[in-house]
C-alpha cells in the first residue's frame, strides 16, 4: 500500500516503455482536492527542470499530486526540458481534472537524455485510468530504476494514518539517477507546518544518508497531507502532533534504512552515531565524514577492523576537535579512548582486536564516535564500498 | 639522485625491520649546517605525533635533517608517541652532530600502533654511518609503503639544483598511511622566504592531488634549501627567484604526477582544470568535487562516457554556480555548453558520444570545467576507482 494507506490517496504505476527492460517506469501519485504539500529539494547547483519547475510549483501553494518518470532526468536538458516537464505534468493535470499548478513533475534517470514526451503522452490516459486506493504499490515499483526491491513504509498516529515509498541509491546510478521520496498522510496539515515538518523531521533522515556522498540533479523527498481523516489541521502543539510527526519521523527512518540496504553493490549497513560535538552541525559533518569515506567504507566491506581508518576519517571532516577527547567504538567495542589505539591491539592475537573483527562482520555495523563533552549529536546512513559498486558504476556503458 | 641531486645534502635508507617484507624502512636525509627548512603539514584534526613534533621544532628555526620510519605512523598515540618522536629523532641528531631541534621526525604507516623503538635504535648506527651524497634513491625507497614505485624528480635553475622524492599513496592506504614529499635545493634561502615558495608554489600542486579525497593523519611536505650552491640569499623579486621557483614547482607537479599514475589501483590518471569561476577557492572546490566523485572516478576506470556524472559532481561542490553557464569538456570534446548536454548525444552511433568514449580511454584524461566568466582557475589531479583499490583496501587485514 504505501503511499496510497492514508485516506484521500490514488496512485498507479504503468510501462510507457522509458526503460529497456520493459518495467513500469510512469507513476502517478494523486492526493484529494485541500491536499497540501511540502518538499526538500536537492541542494546541487545544477538542478534537474523538474527539480525548478516543481519549486515554482510548490511556492503557488496548490501541489497535490505528483508525476514521476523512470529512465531519463531531465537534467543538463536547458530550457527545452522545462518545456517538456511543464507540458507533461499539465496534460496528467488535465486528465485528473486539475489545474497544471496542482501536478508536480519528478524524474529520474539518464541525466542530459530529453524525456520522452511522445511515449509519455502515449502511456497517460491508461496511467489515470489505473489510479486508485490500491496503487500504492504499482507506483512504488514505477519509480525504481536500479534499484533491486520497491521501498515502502506505514505508520500509525492514533486516527491519522503515515505512508511512503522511496527509490534510490548509489545517490546518482551509472545512468539512472536520484534518490525520489513520497510520503503521505491522511492528518490535516496545513502547508507551512507540513514544511517544518519535512525540514525537522525528514531532513535530518535523509540529509544523513549517503551511499556514495553524491547529491544528485534530482533528489526531492515530496510529502503531502490529505486532510482525509477529517478533524482540524494539526498544528504545533495541539494534540496528535506529537504522534504524527513520530510517525513521519517512522516512515523516514525505514526508507532511509531500505534505501542504504538497497545501496549500490552494499553489503553491510553501517550506522555512524557523533555524539559530544560542539553543536549538531559539527557532529553532522564528522558522521558523514566517516560514513562517506572510502577507506572506511573498503574497511567494512572487508571486514577490516583498523581503528585507524575510523579516526582519520572522523579527524578529517574539517571539524576543530580536541584529538585527545576523541572515543571511537565498533559493535560496542572501544577501539580508541581518548584518541589513543590501545598498543595491545596490534599484538597478535590481541583479545580487542578479536571482538572489533566479530564486530565488522555483522550485517549492520554501528560506529559511535565522541568528540567532547559538547551537546551536538548526529546519525549517518552508510554502507560498503564493494567490487560490486565499481562494476555497477564502471562496466555501465552509456 | 633525487633528494641529494642539489648540493649539500646526503641521504641513506635501510632495513630496520618495521615492514615484514624486509624492503629498507628507515630513512635520514640531512643538510648541512646553515640549511633552512619549510614545510605544509596535513589539516587532519588526528595529526600524527611526528607532525606535532615537527611543527614545533620547525618554529624553532633550525630544522636542517629529517628521520622517516615507514611501517608505523605513529598516530593515535597519544603522549608516548611524542615521547617516542622525540627520542629517536634526538637520538639521530646525536649521532649525526646535531642538536635535537635540527632533526625532524617523520612517520608513515598504521595508525595507532607504537613505533619500533627498540628496532629503530639498533638501525640507526649503520643508517648514519650510510649518509651519503648519493643516498638519494635509498632514501627514497626507505620511505615506501604500498607504493609500487619510488618517486623521484630533479629540475635546474641556472646555478641551482633542486631534487625531491614522495611516497603515497590512497593517502592513507590500508594500514600503512600517508602522503609525504621531501624538496631540496642547494639555492641559499631565508627560511621565510623558503616557507612563502612551499605555500605559493608547492601546496597548490599537492593541496590538488587526491586518490580518495581522504586526507591523512601525517601528510607533509618539506621543503630544505642547503644553500651549498653559494651566493647570496635569494629573495622575491631578485635574480634567479623566479627560476627556482619554477624549478621547485616542476619537481612539485613532477612528483604529484607520479603519485597518481601509483595511486593505489589506478588505471586511468585525471586531470580536471576548473576555469571561469568567480574566485580560485570555488575553482579548486569544483576541480577537487569532480576529482573526488565516486562515480566520476568508477566512470573513468570504466570508460564510461557519461557527461552527466561530470555535471552532477561539478554543481555538487557546494559552489554557488550559474548551470546554464556550464560548459564541460572530455579529452577535448565538448559534452555539455551552457548547461545542456546536446540530445544528440543520447542517439544510437552518436559521433559525439563516440569521440568522448575514445577520450575516455586515454591513459591519461583531461576534463575541462568553465563555470563562467570569472577570473578563477584551478587545477585537482585524480585517478580512477577500480576493483584493484577496493581488493587493496577491502581484502587487507590487520
Amino acid at each position: 500500500m504505501s503511499a496510497t494507506y492514508p485516506l484521500g490517496f490514488r496512485a498507479a504505476g504503468v510501462t510507457a516503455g522509458f526503460k529497456p527492460s520493459g518495467s513500469r517506469d510512469l507513476g502517478l501519485l494523486v492526493g484529494d482536492p485541500g491536499t497540501t504539500a511540502a518538499a526538500l529539494f536537492t541542494t546541487n547547483a545544477v538542478a534537474a527542470a523538474p527539480v525548478e519547475v516543481g519549486r515554482d510549483r510548490l511556492a503557488r501553494g496548490r501541489v497535490r499530486a505528483v508525476l514521476v518518470n523512470s529512465g531519463q532526468a531531465n537534467a543538463a536538458t536547458g530550457s527545452c526540458g522545462v518545456d517538456d516537464a511543464l507540458a507533461t505534468s499539465a496534460e496528467a493535470a488535465a486528465l485528473i481534472g486539475a489545474d497544471p499548478d496542482e501536478v508536480m513533475p519528478s524524474s529520474t534517470g539518464v541525466i542530459g537524455e530529453p524525456l520522452h514526451v511522445e511515449q509519455m503522452h502515449e502511456a497517460m490516459p491508461a496511467l489515470v485510468d489505473g489510479l486508485s486506493g490500491d496503487g500504492g504499490d504499482a507506483f512504488a515499483r514505477s519509480i525504481m530504476t536500479t534499484d533491486t526491491v520497491p521501498k515502502q513504509a506505514t505508520a500509525d498516529a492514533g486516527p491519522y494514518r503515515v505512508g511512503g515509498c522511496a527509490k534510490g541509491v548509489g545517490m546518482i546510478a551509472p545512468n539512472l539517477a536520484t534518490m525520489l521520496a513520497f510520503v503521505t498522510t491522511d492528518a490535516a496539515v496545513a502547508a507551512g507546518d507540513l514544511q517544518r515538518l519535512a525540514s525537522q523531521r525528514l531532513a535530518r533522515r535523509f540529509d544523513a544518508l549517503t551511499v556514495d556522498g553524491c547529491s544528485s540533479t534530482n533528489d526531492t523527498v515530496l510529502v503531502l497531507a490529505s486532510g482525509a481523516a477529517g478533524g482540524e489541521p494539526l498544528i504545533p502543539g495541539s494534540d496528535g502532533w506529537e504522534a504524527l510527526a513520530a510517525a513521519i519521523d517512522a516512515v523516514g527512518e525505514s526508507l532511509v534504512m531500505q534505501l542504504i540496504a538497497d545501496g549500490e553493490g552494499a553489503t553491510h549497513v553501517m550506522v555512524v552515531d557523533v555524539e559530544g560535538a560542539a553543536n549538531d552541525d559539527d557532529a553532522r559533518r564528522t558522521a558523514k565524514s566517516v560514513a562517506d569515506s572510502p577507506l572506511v567504507k573498503t574497511a567494512v566491506f572487508g571486514g577490516d577492523a583498523n581503528p585507524g581508518r575510523f579516526l582519520q576519517a572522523a579527524g578529517a571532516a574539517g571539524v576543530p576537535i580536541d584529538p585527545s577527547r576523541l572515543d571511537v567504538s565498533i559493535g560496542g567495542v572501544v577501539v580508541a579512548r581518548g584518541g589513543v589505539i590501545p598498543p595491545s591491539y596490534f599484538e597478535p592475537a590481541s583479545p580487542l582486536a578479536e571482538q572489533a573483527r566479530a564486530a565488522m562482520k555483522e550485517a549492520e555495523i554501528s560506529v559511535w564516535v565522541r568528540l567532547g563533552d559538547g551537546p551536538g549529536a548526529s546519525r549517518a546512513y552508510g554502507c560498503d564500498l564493494s567490487y560490486e559498486y565499481v562494476r555497477i558504476n564502471g562496466e555501465y556503458t552509456t
